[in-house]
């Protein structure tokens, strides 16, 4: 993470526990729900220090948060403004600039978890200067990551894993480490995107470190711990996506998870923003992150399935949850539903 | 590539096919030919640029090329000295300084393909102002890469992929190319690495591109052609790998391609510079690669196996060649030692 420049890894959690809430979430001219992740896990999630949202002309996505403009969200007691959505590559388009410059006149820091560094925006560099205001980008890594070692260390690990990109890792990974956590169990929750950073105040933006060092980069955040420790790694991306297998690959060696949840979305028929692209099948999530985990995790496990049933009812949520569990006979449960289903999911991973 | 800056891709073809030689290749003070990859590539296929060795005190590696001190190799005709070998990390010790700024004062420009930036080390960046001589980062990436797109793309693609990194991946791409060229097709090196790029005058360093960008580096890499043209893409790392799994599936993904050579090293048992971690099986690398390239290339299929066969007698080489056949069913041969074996393992990458 950096105000305008690179940090070093010690200066990241100070930043990150110093971001600037309360929060306004920015959602751009953003029309697809898929793209807002960061809004919408700042408001379930850590919904007391997000005073409303802020939408351009022609957006079609909403938080359910008061519409404000930053000139309100500050009368409000907003002290930044978070860039809620995420495009492919990670681009900050021209007809944002406008609404972010507004932000910052209005004495609104902005935060960004975007590729793209605000810095390296001259409308923007020239407005913070301008009105003192700080441009932070939580998506820029650490400096002096190491190549992985590989090489066995104490402390459990879980790794969320997926079928595709913005389907529920990060969603699982915050539920379980909190269910966990509600037995008494010593547990953190180890961030690897711009969200989670912002929710947890620490981690690593895997997916912006440099290839030859993703998985030196997993192994940083999770480091050796108790034995009776357990880090709940957030996922990335998926082994058979066709633009993200890297990141998850690189995280997966270097996170020698323990156990894995395959994360899934049910009804979710082609890789997001991949059209012509076709969901793989849990199994073959499971087999893949088997046959490549083994590399530096020989006995990992699948404990279970995670699925993301927020567009089911809850009747049939149940009956999906019901199928799956009996097709691949392994626990199967909605973190956020809960219920006996998420407690053997919970079982499972510390089996 | 840069001159101690990044620079735009349209410049890296004009800058690679200006790298100044001939070449002085410098081999610090390593002691672990794997290591060496450049310098023994430089001499293998670009021996008529290449002067000489300077290798420091402690080294024990050597190129068999005459050994010069900087300023002989600059009387003999050497316009750049190239740093011919590569630490786990790519950083650059401290004790290579010295040796590197005699070299600017003999009036030689610096090629490196380390992580490191030349430019970044003070003793470096003073001695090149004070010269007036260069420091060419070959490994820094071009700037604008895009995401993947994975869409299905015209033209011919075979790529080399191994079963650990430093065993033959660039050599077997590169004498495919070879063969291919000598069979009057239009066919195409790829570079991926630091020597292929000094070699083949463009490329994409794609261990240095940040992790959301590998597939995306790869397509750009090797883009659109006619239908019957052949690119041949040099393969990095392993997909079983602890370290750089990540590099290795992201090319995959991009590279799209239609058929891949695994490449092994018979009796290197560990993964180098990895103590502990057993070479993968080829049969696991040819499982793993067939289902993960399957993402971009669902008719991708195993061509054969390039067997680096240096340390075995011609007769130990020919029977170890005949056993991986017999026991896969496909063909197999050292491509630096020809012959029918390679005819035949050039035919498979055309069926």
């Amino acid at each position: 993470m950096s105000v305008t420049a690179r940090v070093p890894q010690d200066e990241v959690s100070r930043e990150a526990a110093g971001l600037p809430s309360p929060y306004l979430l920015f959602l751009g001219d953003t029309v697809e729900p898929g793209y807002a992740k960061t809004a919408f896990g700042l408001r379930d999630w850590v919904g007391e220090r997000c005073v409303g949202e802020f939408v351009l002309p022609g957006g079609r996505v909403s938080t359910g948060l008061p519409a404000l403009a930053p000139a309100q969200a500050a009368a409000e007691g907003a002290r930044g403004l978070v860039i809620g959505v995420a495009n492919a590559g990670g681009i900050i388009p021209s007809n944002w600039i406008a609404g972010l410059v507004e932000a910052l006149e209005a004495g609104l820091d902005i935060v960004s978890g975007m590729h793209a560094r605000l810095g390296d925006i001259p409308e923007l560099k020239a407005a913070a200067e301008r009105t003192g205001r700080r441009l932070i980008d939580v998506r820029t890594p650490p400096t002096g990551i190491p190549v992985g070692v590989g090489k066995p260390r104490l402390g459990r690990r879980i790794l969320t894993v997926g079928t595709d990109c913005a389907l529920g890792k990060k969603y699982a990974a915050l539920a379980i480490t909190r269910g966990l956590k509600a037995r008494g169990l010593d547990v953190d929750f180890r961030a690897t995107g711009q969200t989670g950073i912002m929710i947890a105040g620490a981690g690593v933006p895997i997916d912006a470190v440099v290839s030859d060092f993703v998985a030196g980069a997993a192994e940083m955040l999770s480091p050796a711990a108790a034995s009776s420790h357990i880090d709940v790694i957030e996922g990335q991306g998926s082994l058979l996506h066709p633009a993200y297998g890297a990141v998850s690959l690189g995280l997966l060696h270097g996170s020698q998870p323990d156990s894995f949840v395959v994360c899934h979305e049910p009804g979710r028929t082609e890789i997001l923003g991949h059209p012509g692209f076709a969901i793989p099948s849990i199994e073959a999530v499971i087999s893949a992150t088997l046959a490549l985990g083994q590399v530096t995790s020989p006995d990992i496990r699948c404990a279970g399935i995670s699925l993301n049933t927020g567009k089911l009812t809850p009747e049939a949520a149940e009956a999906e949850i019901a199928a799956v569990a009996a097709r691949l006979g392994l626990p199967v449960a909605d973190p956020l539903r809960g219920g006996a289903a998420f407690e053997r999911l919970l079982d499972s991973c510390l089996a």
